[in-house]
């Protein structure tokens, strides 16, 4: 499915090298003033242009095609629309026979019989996030007074009080050698109501994480002290109460309880891979030629595409929080 | 909500100390044998008895309520029902006004204007694992040939490998000191279809971790190599191609490439925190008096309940990955 | 699917000759008053009885499984449930190859490969309604101001104007010929609040026809004045607006404009099939035997099903529109 | 919601004086050849252009957004989009405060709290019905040995077998007039699989109904004999099988029983209300300036829109259909 939410429901659309690509919002109450203007921020930050990013230009301007009239949203659906202008398609033909390590080449071809389009990775591209930073700012409209706080915590081997001195150097050591970094992402997320997550299916955690995962190259996701977590005592995990607020001492639950916000900050922090694509040449299956082979990848691709998603992450975030919002608005009896 | 799946669909209801808990699937195709006796195995794994699990004794033997005829499932709704006979409600009274940390009691008694049932944690309870280990049973009979191994890492700060010289002596005295313990558990399936996954939302990672999150006290997931992965390089995450099959060299990937399996075994790993109810007093908000005051927990509960925690894992994720495989049934044009 | 809705979420499971039916309702809101008794009065409109009307005699008192505690809803999943006492399931064993005109035992025999329960007619039985009642009465709670008249408009050949004189009569005649009888039944739903209805897709007509058709044996529906006002010219059909409330001089739209409700009463009107259980020896194909032979049905069963149907109409509505009012609850900007 | 299907599942926005309209196709399963031929026949049955219809000219070419490369669809979400081109807004300005009745007007600026966008009706006009029409030639393509044969069974109090000789000067008084007419279609679906349905609550007749009154005007749905059949007696409104295909003698169910279709011809019939836009001055209630006021209506709008329903019902019910049949794929065990 490509449809994500039960109230504010987000359907994504497009292709790496098509026509462009897009993001249907369906279920947006009306009278929410949104313009172009609201969007550029969030858009810039998911841009590619620091080192360690890919050459790839596009303006990424959203054009507006359904759902607002006069600067308000209208109650209708939004569909908001990005043109691919700078696509490249001619190094992708041979991917379907001798797919690239890490990519959906292999997995999406023998799900679609073959009919897939594979050109800048389709369906599958990371350019795809665009509609999800797209759908956040939306998103992000509902939750009026939630603010998001997102950070690279680690990229490779290198953690965050390290970048200063080094990142430059590894990023442009990496990108000579051909090859590719992940790292660590962490999210902080500030002023949530208390009683958001609908469990025991749509908890907090499940309805983030579902989300989260979408956003091609995560591999894991941790709330509040998470994996570190597992080592403390339960007298020393449990987070007490220490006001009528309900604010706790410390957080390592992340700010949910029973999959339900306790208005504590949301915290979490997640795994982002090294980009696929590398310049460095890897031996792998040819299957049409039906033995390994060396595969050269050309092409223009992120040294460390992690440095572009904490945006993506904090808007994924804002989507599953203000579906999870609508759906707590209360009835009084 | 109560509910998962949009092919093979399972809702969950019941509480603690109610009448008891259970389960309705719905979409299971007609035509599955399936006794009482499917299930005694897989429940009886999730049964307390061991040291470190708590004293409740529940028969825990599943009543068919509808769906089934003559042993074999009729593609009609099956309702999974489990009495609860071993309830004892005195010691909850005081839990909405005195929340317990690291429990349910406050965001839920905020969220349902103090209307939801607090006994035994009610809805919330680690008792509606029973729900999920039931519907695996039947997921597990549509996944005909995949197998699911899990297996404890990790107890506290011990590791898997420590567990036979030290684990019961650790247990004991953790026990003894009125304290509890976490821990990881990982899962291998293998014998996956190549295919399952609907990306964009609904890729593999994304399925298995919204229900996986929804297992109480579940803080963290990562597939792969996950969070230690972001430290390779690409040329050594990226899991090449060996041979026609697309079996790869490495699994760093965890199974899934673009959110879809590709064959190769599925690999994940949970942080489970530790049992939030511990006999230690704790000094945490009452919300009655208006100030911090010692709280103790009296009852029954596990010292760690991730003990229990791999049947329902496992089946959990059998229950994601039944509802992917009947949405990839291909129809050929 | 077995589940109706978006927040006011009904599942229904069970079958005629199986342990009993009942109902499962996700997203009812904490705090709602809720007692056995609340259920009587709609509960017994449905009962047989009456001239015209099956023998077949059950208690149908619910049974609260969960969601319900001290008298309140919880905001967890209620699960309702009533016991089958009075089966005989003797006559049924041929059904498959010689399958009743009219029923589902063809189609769901062909759809299940043989596998449904065919008992009473199983899962299709018009025993499933009785759910529909139960989660009705708990709709009707949601629409606190809102009230549902329904009318039996037409029997067979008579008008409600002649049912005083002749109904009596012609029930027995038509009985003791061993023949069925069909009808209509009119609904007014008075007031209901003006936004109902989420079109494009979740228009008032759509929602509420599309539960009203899982009734057995519904085979039209139709809004205001229907199918007659077709023959009106639009500036007779046209419903003026008459005063600041929004009321209408007429209401052929049935309460509704562009799929959304507009405040004056709602007004629909179904067709109800003759009961196809009948005693007259039918010629009916036996796919045993592969020729036609003649048929006959004993058992027990209503001459004319219809007499039953207004509180399901009623409450099945009540549940559709319970539904559109949680999710036209607004959020101000 | 603007969302249908479970599997097919279609999405569609857009306003009628707005960039354009169009539909996001998502389910669609890979390597269905797919052409802008493909749509031609099917949109220009829609085009206004004959005697009674509105003098609007748009050239309703769909564009291809995504979803389809090298002429087949790919498993990607489709989208396709329809410019307008022949907007005319002026006249549309005072609708919110003098709303015109039998259209949207007055409840949707209720609703949406005056920030709809009224121009041409905007997400209510009937223009939308163009994506259905889109929708269905994919889901025509699903269902490739079906075929839809619908008919304009009256116009006003014409009868179709009148038509020949006094459609053209019924058409043309009433125009004269500035009145407007409604009618009735049938629609026979020829060729579909047996077991299509899922109840209990999506019958075939649900899912269909459901579908219908989504099209701006229908106010009525009959299955089989529908209204008229509730005069019969059961044993001869019950459909006799005569061979061991399950054809039946007569077909008063429409081709479904219990909710699941039995091979016969799916056959119903739609009551369609005259044009609300009407010449004629209307005395109708001006909210702005608290009195009953005449109201006229300019700008350009067909007579009988009915004229052009035909091919909306047609593909309509095809999408309701190829839902059912991707849903109804069996597995065997």
């Amino acid at each position: 499915m490509n449809s994500f939410g039960s109230l504010f429901r987000v359907h994504i659309y497009g292709e790496s090298h098509g026509s462009g690509i897009g993001v249907l919002i369906d279920g947006v109450p009306a009278g929410i003033k949104l313009t172009i203007d609201d969007f550029l921020l969030d858009l810039s930050k998911r841009k590619p242009g620091s080192l360690g990013t890919t050459p790839r230009k596009e303006s990424d301007l959203p054009k507006f095609v359904s759902g607002i009239f006069n600067e308000f949203t209208t109650g209708s659906p939004i569909n908001i629309f990005f043109e691919n202008n700078n696509t490249d398609s001619k190094v992708y033909s041979d991917f379907k026979s001798h797919p690239r390590p890490g990519h959906a080449d292999f997995a999406a071809t023998q799900k679609y019989s073959g009919f897939n389009d594979i050109r800048g990775g389709g369906h599958f591209s990371g350019r795809l996030t665009l509609a999800l930073v797209a759908a956040g700012v939306v998103a992000k409209k509902i939750l009026k007074n939630t603010s998001f706080v997102s950070q690279i915590e680690k990229i490779g081997v290198l953690n965050k009080e390290e970048f200063h001195d080094n990142l430059n150097e590894y990023l442009s050591k990496v990108q000579t050698s051909g090859d590719s970094l992940g790292g660590t992402i962490s999210l902080r997320v500030k002023n949530i109501p208390i009683g958001l997550g609908e469990p025991f299916f749509n908890s907090v955690e499940s309805t983030i994480s579902s989300i989260v995962f979408s956003i091609p190259g995560v591999k894991g996701i941790e709330f509040g002290s998470g994996f570190e977590g597992v080592e403390l005592l339960g007298s020393k995990f449990n987070d007490c109460f220490i006001d009528k607020n309900g604010r706790t001492a410390s957080n390592n639950n992340g700010g949910i309880n029973g999959g339900i916000s306790n208005g504590n900050d949301i915290f979490l922090k997640i795994a982002v891979k090294p980009t696929s694509s590398i310049f460095k040449s890897q031996d792998t299956f040819n299957f049409k030629d039906n033995c390994v082979q060396p595969l050269t990848i050309n092409g223009r691709h992120d040294v460390a595409f992690v440095l572009r998603v904490p945006i993506v992450l904090e808007n994924s975030v804002a989507i599953a929080l203000a579906d999870l919002y609508l759906q707590n608005k209360k009835i009084h009896f």
